[in-house]
Parts: C-alpha cells; structure tokens; sequence
C-alpha cells in the first residue's frame, strides 16, 4: 500500500559497544535510535569474551527482541544491525549481523552500505569452493576473512577489505575485539562514541545519548579501529578515497538531531529551505510541510520567504503496515490514513508544500490533490533537493531508472504537471551543496557521478534499463 | 512506563454509519481517525437489517481488526467505538460497543462521556434484580432501556437517556436503526456526516474525509438523530441544559485538522500560544513545542514574540509499549526513547518550551533537564492552558487529585522549582476562553466549576481525596 | 475437516476449589484433566475472600493460561470450566464460567448440562426488563438469582434452580462460598474430592489425582453442596427427579479411568464388549479398535470372541485443527492425518472394527475403506451402543435428526451399506444396560424416552425434524 | 519437564518428491507422517526447475507451514525434513534442509544420521578458509560438494559422501534433480515410493500413503537413486560396508505401522514381547504397557503369558509443552499430566508393565510409583529391549553415559532397586535379534560393538566418560 512514503531508504544502521555492562541491551537502545535507517530485520550479537551469542529476526527492534531474548545475549561486548530491504528480499537469512565459525574462532559482522564489486568476487570465491547463504554482498567478505593468510584478526579484516570496492561503513565482533572501519571514501556515516570506560559506535551520534555515553568524532574515511582489552586504536590499512560522504543522508536519511563529519543536519536542511526559498520562491499565504521530512526545510523556506510557516498536514501516529482496504476504493487511501489537511488554514489560500524529495511522485500527487480537496486556491511545490534522476550504487535502496519520475519526466515542467501542482521547484545541485557546505559528497543520485568504478563496463547502464541505447 | 505522555486521557470515541455500502469497514477506518481518542479498546456492531454482528477487542483498530474479521460484519449500517481506560481496568468486558438482547430485539450503544448518577442507578437497579457484567457506567443505560415501558426503540432510549446526567455523546444500533445522542450540556463533540445516500456520525469530522463522505454539521447539545428507512430525523427529548463543551477539547484532545462547534482546533490553538505570549512572554533565542501536542500553540507564541521557532525536540515514530529498561537504570529513560533534542540548536541558547498542560509534572522536569544535557543556558516552560486543579467527572480519565502537580504544590512558582525551569507560566482562565472564543464551556480541571451536580455530597470531596478537610 | 471424529460431544467439564493454596493453579490442571469434556473455550474464576478474579479464552486449557494469567487469579477458593460448542457459537462471550455483579455482590458461575425450560424463561425475564449477553441457556439462572427475593445466596441459587428444568451439574462461586448442585435426576456427573483441609469438585474424579487430592463420593442426584468458612455441609433443596445418569457418559464421554456413580467407565465399557460378541458375533481373524474411544470394548469384544486383539489402526500423536489440504484432493485426506492402518497385521484377513458409536457415518465409511485399501478380506463393523436415533436435550451437542445416520437410514443393513462394510452390528439397549449395570439411566438417544419434558408441545418434534409428519 | 518421555530420540527424518504436482505440499504431508521422527524444526525446499524456494521454523510441521508459506513453495520436486535436536541447539540455524548457492548453482539437503569423522573435516575445511553457519555435521557435506572437482552434481555429491564415514539416509534437491542417498551400512531407514509418474523418498513407507502414492521398495545400503527429467537411476558409487540397519528402529523409533528392509515393525514388536515372555516370565493378574510405546510388545507379551492385557494406562492427548506446575510442587507432576492409572483394574492386582526401553529411569520410578498408589499388590517391570548401556553415535540422541541408568547402576538388580519395581527383567540381546529376524544390524547402544570406527582413539571413551580409567 502506498503510505505517502515515496522515498529512497538507506539500507542499514550499526551499533556496537565494546567494555559497557549490559553491551547487549545498550545495542538494543542504541538500535531504537537507529531505527529510521532500516525498519525491516533487526539483530544483534554479544560476546562474553568466550563465545559470541546472536539473536536476528523479522520487524522492528522493539518486536524482535522480548526482556528474555535480551537476557540470552550476555557479555560486555557487542555489534548490532538494522536492516531495510526490498521486499523481495525480506528474509530472515539476509539479517545481519552474520555470524559464522572459521578457523580462527567466531566472527560476526554488520554492514551499511554496498559492495560494488561483490558479483565479481562472489563469482570468484564460487569458482574456489565457497558456499553461499545468503544473496548479500555482505556474504563475500565472511569468505574473503576466511581465506585471508592474515595472523590476526585485524589482518584479515583489512586484508579483506582491500579486496572489495564501494561503501562499508562496518562493525565487526569476535570473542574478544570489536572493530570498526568506514570505507576510503566515508559514503556512509560512522562515529565513535564513549560510556564510562567502554567505547560506542554508531551510524548516527543521537544513539549515545540514548544509552547515557556521549560522541567523541566521526570514524573518519578509511579508519580502523580496533576495540580489544590493551584499549583502542586507529589504523589506517587502506590507500585514499577522496572523501564522498552520501550527501542525500543531509537531505533525507539521518535524524535532523544529527551532526554528522561536523555538520548539523537540522541545520543543513533549515538552509537547504533559505536556498530553496532564493531559487524558487513562491508567491504564497501559507508555507506547509510534507510532514515530517519536509518540516526543517519548510521552517528555512519560510523563513526566507517571510511567509507564515503552518502545520496543514496532520500526520497520524497509528499507522502500521496492515490497513485493509474496502472493496468500494477510496481515492487516495494510503496517503489519506497518514496524512489529513487542515481545512481551516488551507481554504482559499495559495499554499506552498515543502518536501525533501520526489522519487515516484505518486504520493506527490494525492498530496497536492488532498490539499486542493479542502479548497486551496493555489498549490506550489518545492522540493528541497534536486531530482533524483540515477539510481544509488552506495547502500541505498532506489527503484530501478524506468520508476524514477525525474528520468520518464524529462522536464520539472512535466513532472509539475504529472503532480499537478500550480508550479513545482527543485534544488539545484550547487545549491544544496552551498546549504549542506563543506566539500568531498558523493551526489550521485542527482548527478550520475559516481565516485567509484562499476564491476564491469555495462552493468551501470543494465541497472539503469538503458543497454541497447 | 513513563513515555513522556503525562496528559489527559479522553475516554472514547464514537463512529456511525447508516446507509452505507461496507458499513463496518467504513466504521474501521473512522475508527482509525479517531484513534488519539483511546488507544486500549476497539469495537464495532454491524447490522444487515436482520441481525446484529459484533467483534470487539484489546488494543489499536489496526489490531482488533482483520480482513477476515471485517468480513464477519456485514450489512450497511454499524457503530463504532475506541476506548481509553485506566490501566486496572483494561479488561476486554469494559470494550464497547456493548450489545445485548432484549425484550424488543438486540441493541448495541456505544459511548464517549461519563454519566454522574451511575452509581445511585446501579444500586436501585440491582435491588430491582438487575446484573452486571462490565464495571463501566455505561451498562446502566442498557438496563434502564430494557425496563422501559416505551413503545418504541426511541422511546425507550430518551426514556432511559431522561434519568442519567452527565457526559454522553452516544450511538444506538438496532438492527433497523442508528441513533446518535448528545447530552443537554453538549460536553463531548459530536457531529454528522453524509456520504451518497448514508448517514455518518463522527466525535471529530477529520474521519468524515477518510471514508470519502462529508460533513454536515455538528450535533447540538440535547440533540437526537434518529436514522431509519423512512430517512433522518432530528429529536430533542430533553430539557435544556445550558451548553459546557469541554475547553479541554480544544487544549489537547481533539485533533487539530478538526473543527467543533464552528471553532477550528488549530486555530484556537495558535491564538492560545499568542495569548500566553501576551499574558507570560519570555525573553529568548528559540521557541520550541514539546511535539506533536504543543506545536500548534508554539508556533502562535513565537509568532506573537517574534522569537524563532523551531523543532528542537524530534519525536520518535518507533515507539511502543513495550521497550525492556537495562538493569542499570538510564536516566529519563522513558522519555528519552520518545524525544531528543536538537543539540546543534539549543547549545548555549535561551530556549522557550511549549507544552499544551502539565499533569503530573514528571516528565515537564524530564524534558527541561534534557534540554539542560545538551547545553541550553536557560530552560523557560509556557503552558498553553490553566493549572489542572480539579478532576473531570465527564468522561475524562483525570489521576486522582494527589497526583495533580497544581494540586499538590499551591503555586506556579512551586511548580516551576519542581520541574527545575528558569521560568514557568500558565494560560489564565480568562485568556483560555478568549484564545478559544464563543461561550458555553465546561472548565471545571481548571476552575472546579462542575456544571452538573454530583450523586451524594461527598463524593466530589472523596475522590479530590479532601473528605475530612 | 472430518478428522475422524464422529461423536456426540459433550458440552461441558466443571471444577471447583475451595480452602486450597493455590486454587486457580489447581483447578487449571483439574481442567486439564476434563479437556476431553470441551476444548474450545476455558475459564476460571477465583476468589481471595474479598473479590473475585476472572479469566476465560477460546482454546484448550494450556493456551488459554500461561504463567502470569495464573498469577492474576489469586485466593484459595476457585470455579473452573472447559466448553464445547457447536463451531457457529464458538464465541468468547459465550465461554464460562459466567461472572456478574448483582444486588448482592458478586457471583460466578459454571454450567455442565442443558436447561429444557431456558427458552421459556428467557423470554418472561425479557419481558420484565432483563438484558441477555450471550446465547447461552446459564445465563438464564443468573437473572433468576439475582431477581431471587432469598435472603442467602444459597437461598437464591436454590430458588433460581428451582424455576429451571433439565440437566445441570454446576458450580458457583460469590467471594466466600463455593457451590456445587447437581439436578435431581443427576443427568451429568458430578464428585467431590477432599485435599489436606480443602474440598474438591469435579465432573469426574481422576482430575483429583493429578492436584494431589482424592475422591470422596459421587455428589448425588438433587444435592447442593456448600462449602464456606463453617465448613462443608449437603443440603437437598429439590423435590425428588428419579435418577437419571447419562448412559452415553459410560459409551464414551467420560474417562475410562473415572468411575461414575460407583460403577468403573473401564468395566462397563469392557462388558460392552463382551455383550457385543453375544448378540453380534463376527468370524474374523483379528479383533480391531477405532483408537481410542473404541479400544475397551474391543478389548472385551476379543476376549468374549476368543480372537486375537491387535492394535490395527494407529493414531497420529500430532493432529491439530489447521491442516491445509492440496488442491488435488487426497481420498480420505481428514481420517488419514489421524489414523493409519496397519498392513502387515490387516493383509489378506478378516477383520473386525469395533467403535463406541456412529453419528454420521462418513468416517466409519473411509475407514472401512481405509482397511479394505491395505488388503483386508472382509471388513464387519461392530458398535458397542445402539443406534443413535434422537437427538439429546440435556447437555450433549447432537446433529439435527437428519444428519443422524441412524435417522436418514432406517436400518442396520442400510447403514451397514452405507459404510459399505461385510456386516454391521450395533449393542441392543437392553445388553448396553446389562453392560453398565445398575439402573436409573437416560437412554433417550437410543430410544427417545425423554425423562424430562420439553417446553412446548412440538419442540421435540421441530428439533428432531419431524413437525407436520 | 519430564512428561514421561524417556526415551533415545531420533534425530531426523526426510522426505522428496520429484515431478508431483504440489510436491511442496505433498512433502508437508509426508513430514506430517514423520512427525514422530523429529518435533523441533521443520523445513521444506521445493524446485520449480528454474530455482529453489525454502521456508525453515522450529515447532511441529502444522506450526511451521500455513497455507500463505505453503504457496510461497512452488514446483513438482522438493525435498523435506523434521528435526529432533537437544535442547541448547535448538535453533533455527540448525533446522534443515539446509540450503546454499556455489558455483554450480544452488543445492539443498536433508540428513538423517551421525557423520562421525565431521570434527576433522570441518577443522580441516576451515584450514582452507571454509566459513560454517550451524553446529551441524551436515554442513561439512555442502563444503565438500562445492570443492569437489566433479563434472555433475551426481558426481559432486558421490565425492563428497566418498569423504564422510558414518550414518546419513539423505535427500538432496537442485533445481532440477533429486537425488537420495544411504550409507554402506544403512543405518537409518529410507524407502523408495510413487505416485503417478512421480517418484517419492521417505524414512518410512506410511508417509507414502497421506499422499497417495505407494510403496517400492527399500533404498538399499550404499545406493544412490537420482531422478531428473530422463527419469530414476540407481546408482553405486560406495565400496561395500556391511549391512548394519539400526535394530532400535524396530524397538521404538519407527511407526509401528511401517515395514522396513523388509521386516514389519509391529512384528517385530510382538515377537519381542513373546520373547520377553520366554526370557522373563512374571506371575501376573494382569499385563498392561505404556502406551504408546510399549503397547504391542504388551500384547505380545500378555498372549504368551496367556494373561489379560489391558489399557491400565490412560495417555492424555493433550499435553503440550509448557505446563505451569504450582508452587507447591505434586508429585510426579509431569508423568501424571501424560498417563493416570485406572484403579479399578489395577487396585489389589499383581501387575506387569511392559515399557520399550529404560534410559535414565526415573519415568520409570514415578510409573511404579503411580501404579501403586492406586493400590497394585506387586509390579513388576519388563522392558522389551537389553539394556542401553552405550550411547549413539550413527543418529540417535543419546544422553551421555552417565545418565544412563543401565550404565551407572550396573545391574537389572540395581536397577530394578532404582524403580522400586518388585521385579526388572530386560530382553536379551540375542533374543531381540530373534525378535527382528534377519541380520545385520547395528545393536552398539546395547552391545558397544560400533560398526564404524571413530575419528580418534580416545572419542569414544571421553564421550563415555570413561577416560582415564
């Protein structure tokens, strides 16, 4: 059922503690936090310092683990993994965190982010004798460990490691050490973070808080490090990346409480809206959001515009996954049991609606036809970043090229008309690199450049529905 | 657990359908929007003219109902309900609707109000040799129709109707007939709607939208609608009462996207925050709501001092009602797996913080210490109501008077030192009814001024825990 | 699905504590030990002296109550309930025991039987103003308590028994007594234990054993036993029924480690058997059961024979209720998921089946078959009961007269056609009452003598199918 | 807790089908008739010819499967598997088929049997880098087919098995074969059936009939049956190991309904109760077993002896597993909520029970114990196998060796002292193979003659306990 959740998801989050009490039940808070990063398989592994115990299921942390389940996943050390798939792939065998024996003892590893060159090397290992489990990319660097002539554990990481290509930002347990790595180019986020003696990683510095620690730094692209008993370290095994940190996580993925490689997102997003307000201004009574995506950037749109900023969309908290349908249709079920305008503030006014992005631009749609149902003269869209016309090679789930409105939609125009809006605006690329500031982002899904090469010649354009062109 | 929802409980709502096609599928997602007004409880009675068809259940809409159970309700007209309830009472005999059969056939009634004479009637009916299976006031009413003496189903309900007092926004089902009643003081909200040829009732007119019907005006205190074949008709059985909506209503229950009583809750909201501007301004760097229930009112404030406003607390969509507490206890745990502060905006700043009331106070000192932890320099509360002082007899699950902060500490200054803020203020009374505007309102949580009498003399005493006094 | 179970089932087991630690707990197990009397809802209410705790699901007794539901129902004196119904009435509101608030306070209670007067009455307490919840003929008795001008509960529970015709063995709690009666024709059985200082009730006496108590006696025909703070005491508030024992208890409703009444079920089921090889001899090489319910009387039926017994059939251990059949259907496919015949022993022999009875026949026909399919010779079907040609008005849930195979066809050589088996025997009713032994039993499904008359003239004849014959 | 279940378990039991309609669901059927062979997980892998699709879940066959997971298993060819698994293992990592991609595509397989040189093959597969997933000896086998060099998966498979020693009756599924294995020795049972033009495999023939298909013939020790879509091939790729079926399958494991290698076990069972007769008569009123499992060696025992037999035991049908005891413990709770003694048959009498076999022998004590508490003059215990002295490794969960009783109390004497039985008395071992017929067998758990030799010397002896003496 379509939701009103028209966006890209970020596939995954990882937490881990190393040397906190209770690591098991800390992941457990520290996945909550990280719970907007993947909603569909949550699992966490602990290590007493003996053996590791693992526990991964279908669904929300909340419903995966019980205060008993919990209870099974002692020690003082652990790693943990939320996961959003395609629904394809909704299966139990590809939550993470893997864990598997070798001959060096238990391993167990959490991934965000994707390996481009993970069909080559899964052929590769194949070819060798390798089995394989599950259809993650994750799957190949179990076996890449595994074969590595390493002696430590750190060796075989990082020699592992240096054989795969794309986006990892990594958690890594054995019995005795936690080690985390982002990749050369820093795609996805990770930070380090402290509690009493014990050190904390996570995607996203709002889950310290949460379980009483506090953030340290960024994990910076291309670091090692390494939790065990002789306390932590940093390495520096693989060659440079150049930074090209996702800038859509500015955008859309992380929680606005955020700051991430030192930028606040709330932040970022309040001038994505100033930006947004200077190349796209719209004669309007009343700015609105896209509730809640679009909430920040509306406040910095309005604000720019020295217009009235107001909550027209009311969005429900009580909406699961299972809302039955009469047989007689309603017109724009799905995003109707989300959101609901206000007519009082709505009624005859020309309304400017802000929201993050535009992926299919279906829900874009019923937004602007829900709004105009309550008597708005006008509706503006604007659209806090640019159009997401190439698809994520980096850990991010995007429908295939032919979904994407802003490739079958040519033109803004003619995406403001498939939506229906009174006139429609995007960010430009520059723009929101002036709001997010800094420099090194990966902004693929808006440019097609991609940072890091592909597999094989064509295997971009395949995935784009475009060989033959 | 203490999730950061120390407010008010309205008790019910109340849906109906007549004439309609899938009547209890559409009773479902009315239901649905009306949600926020009890969360414990959910039921709905169908009628295909021939009989009765009933499912009720513990827990959210989404829960009780399935396809499967859906398609067990059929016919084309149906009432609905969703309770709140306090914890000890959360037991699946108090859901409604109640239905039972009788002398003249099967009758379901579903209720949103409290009635004050309970107690007495159930004592005279059980010395009449009457039973009860629930322990809600409700059930009195059922006997008091069985034993009348009318001739018709209207009658005998305005018959019974005519010997309680109290709170009662209700609906009737037969299995020929829909009838809405509300009370002579019109405390709770009830409204009609239309849809093709049916008849809808709703407590809010947001659930007239999902369904694809309309709304056509509220229902006036005293008021009886009867639905049948020969079409509506409008009764007024009762003597007047003197209108008392619940001010509280537009404070906090009602949804924002809803209008009663000719009144939008938005807006009455926003002036609401304008008027506590005026009445108890603050000098700061930043206003900010505790969301989603105080938003409305901050944006009035900020607007009326001209001080930015911004979400500086994000709210969690993730949460439950069953998150495990580590062993060693994490410091405002429950309110922090709900809401986070924005520390990129609130470090060193002096914030104002919106909340719509304060019950307990608990979880205010939570969020005002939270705020502190990320660096505010100064912490000021406003509250876009009154003290609650005194417990609702109308159908409002209010703690017991010891536990109400403006009960136990005299005054705002107490109070303010409680919940450790810099400054505290309160909408007065006066501003309240000018914020909401109109006249004929029941404000007796803040003033004690109960509209309707209670049963014996004490028990008002009683139950504020003063007898003896 | 038929599962093979084509039996008159009987639609209740009652249990009762009074003065034992952990009552609920005990009557839990003493539940579990009746679940063949019902499995499709349970109920158990408790008392603590000063309230009464209730809880009752649909289900077998283990899944209706887990651990923390035991503990929400305290106190050392408790009623219990298991019930099966017809699949259209399996609802919860129907599950027992019923609990209720009246003038006097609070009752509940459990119901093993069948009122032949519940119609009548429900219908003149309608008409003075009582409001029915279920569609249970028990509930009829609590109106009558609670409208009972008797000073004493036990007065009241008295006069209400009093006003009511037909079968009931029933237990009763308020928060200070326990109550047990049995009608005066005794149609269901009904025992009193004793453990350490408490008392016990049961519908049959093994369920002592397993709570760690003993049985005592039979409660007789016409007996109401209270036990409250004073002690035990038996009073017989009834004019005199003439004894009436279900004689099906002993063909197959009860345990056959019970014994009812002083007569062991084992014995009389064995001297079934035995009466059964006089009156319908069979030459045939092996002597089988329909496992379980048919295993006693072929055990006697072999012996009499002087025919070797073999267990020819074997019983699936893991039969729920939730098989899902391919779509190409598979011959027999419910019978076959139960039992599984026996080749080696059934191959080229001459086989007789013994069962307890026949209700539709459509099971006796696939086994027959079933048999024939692994290389039998001759198949001869002995019953050790005699046709069941009337339907039971006094707690056993029967077909309507014309799903009665015995009914439709009016012969044993048709019926023998029908299961397509070399021959059919069934037990007289004169042999069956040699078999049990004693005398003073209800025969009325075989015979149709009816010891308690109907409500009105032509009940019987509607029921049975018969009304303008 | 113990319910009376003391018992060697079976470890598994498998089940395919190739080129039958709904071979997902006949295979669901089939495990359903295996279900005695392994209650703790179930899995399913089906072919549709052009991939494979699995569903795996702890529980009962009905639990796992419902209709939706049961569509979601397209294809004419599956295979399946139940599992019996100690308790600390009982994951769903562990449940089979187990199922992998290589570099041949994707292959599934289901094991019954024991490898007994797997330790050294996983520590020298994890040498070469090979990852593990489960604690199962299966999973050495999948390793060894993707490293295999073979040209066919025929060929991958015969390498893999030419590499393992020990017990495997085994099921392997590509997308487009089906191939069934059993070791030289044919340890386990596995049978060969059709239906139509398809082909099935089972561990024993009754499974065969649910779904309407029809016993061949046995797999033979050694054999290798493949079929694709140029039909079923036998093949021999094994060098000769000496038939050694395992004897305890004629004891307990087996459906007494099934014929294995040419022996039917109801037989079997008979002929051991005769034999029992023979070796340790006892002068009895009365004979009766434990049901189930002891019932046909009673009969065979009770007709030898020419003394009654009788059901003395009554099994409950609806014990699960999570029975709540009360606080104040009953005694022998767990065997009186499976089995209660009928006292009218057994009060006064000299009673013999006969029980299949003894492992650790306090269900045993507690049987004793029950039967005369409701009065038995003598009981004396037969068992219709030698004692178990030695555990399994071919299998067969065994409990360590110091568990068993037969091997810490050394003699029947002793033993029979343990169970407070009047008199013990066990079959011999070269009686029990009388009993059987044929030869052949493996009887190491009563012997300690192990077919196959161990990985190393002192294994056995450790896992005896029995190092350093």
């Amino acid at each position: 059922m379509d939701l009103g959740d028209d966006h890209f998801h970020d596939e995954c989050g990882v937490f881990g503690v190393f040397g906190a009490g209770e690591a098991g039940h800390y992941t457990y808070l520290g996945l909550h936090m990280l719970q907007h990063r993947g909603q569909e398989a949550a699992g966490i592994v602990t290590s007493d310092g003996k053996q590791l115990f693992a526990h991964r299921g279908l669904g929300l942390v909340q419903d995966v683990f019980d205060a008993a389940g919990l209870e099974r996943l002692p020690g003082d050390r652990a790693i943990g993994h939320v996961r959003y798939s395609t629904s394809g792939e909704s299966q139990i065998k590809n939550a993470q965190p893997l864990a598997v024996d070798y001959a060096h003892g238990s391993i167990a590893l959490g991934h965000n982010g994707n390996l481009t060159n993970a069909v080559e090397l899964r052929a590769s290992l194949e070819r060798d004798g390798s089995i394989f489990s599950t259809t993650s990319d994750t799957e190949v660097l179990v076996h890449l460990i595994a074969r590595s002539k390493g002696r430590t554990t750190v060796d075989r990481v990082a020699d592992a490691l240096q054989q795969v290509r794309g986006a990892y930002s990594m958690v890594f347990l054995t019995k005795r050490e936690l080690i985390a790595v982002r990749d050369p180019h820093g795609f996805r986020p990770l930070c380090l973070g402290a509690m009493n003696d014990g050190h904390l990683i996570s995607s996203e510095p709002p889950s310290f808080d949460l379980v009483g620690g506090s953030f340290v730094r960024d994990v910076e692209p291309g670091e090692m490090i390494v939790c065990d008993e002789s306390g932590l370290r940093s390495l520096r095994p693989f060659s440079e990346g150049g930074q090209h940190m996702c800038i859509f996580e500015y955008v859309y993925f992380a929680r606005p409480d955020a700051r991430l490689d030192g930028i606040s997102v709330y932040d970022a997003r309040k001038r994505m809206g100033v930006e947004l307000a200077r190349e796209c201004p719209a004669e309007v009574d009343v700015v609105i959001p896209v509730p809640d995506s679009g909430t920040t950037a509306a406040l910095g749109f309005a604000e720019a515009m020295s217009t009235p900023f107001e909550l027209g969309l009311i969005r429900s908290h009580y909406v699961g996954r299972t809302f039955i349908e009469p047989q007689q249709s309603i017109r724009n079920f799905g995003v109707r049991l989300k959101l609901h305008p206000v007519r009082d503030l709505l009624e005859g006014k020309r309304v400017a609606v802000i929201d993050d992005s535009i992926v299919r631009g279906t829900t874009s749609r019923k937004i602007v036809q829900m709004i105009r149902d309550v008597g708005a003269r006008e509706v503006h869209v604007r659209v806090s970043s640019p159009p997401t016309r190439w698809p994520c090679f980096y850990g991010i789930d995007t429908p295939s090229g032919g979904e994407l409105i802003a490739n079958r939609h040519g033109s803004t125009e003619d995406i403001g008309r498939f939506i229906a809006a009174d006139s429609l605006g995007y960010l430009s690329v520059a723009a929101l690199h002036r709001a997010v500031g800094g420099d090194g982002y990966c902004d693929a899904c808006f440019s097609g450049d991609y940072p890091v090469a592909f597999e094989e010649p064509n295997q971009k354009k395949r995935q784009l529905g475009l060989v033959g062109v």
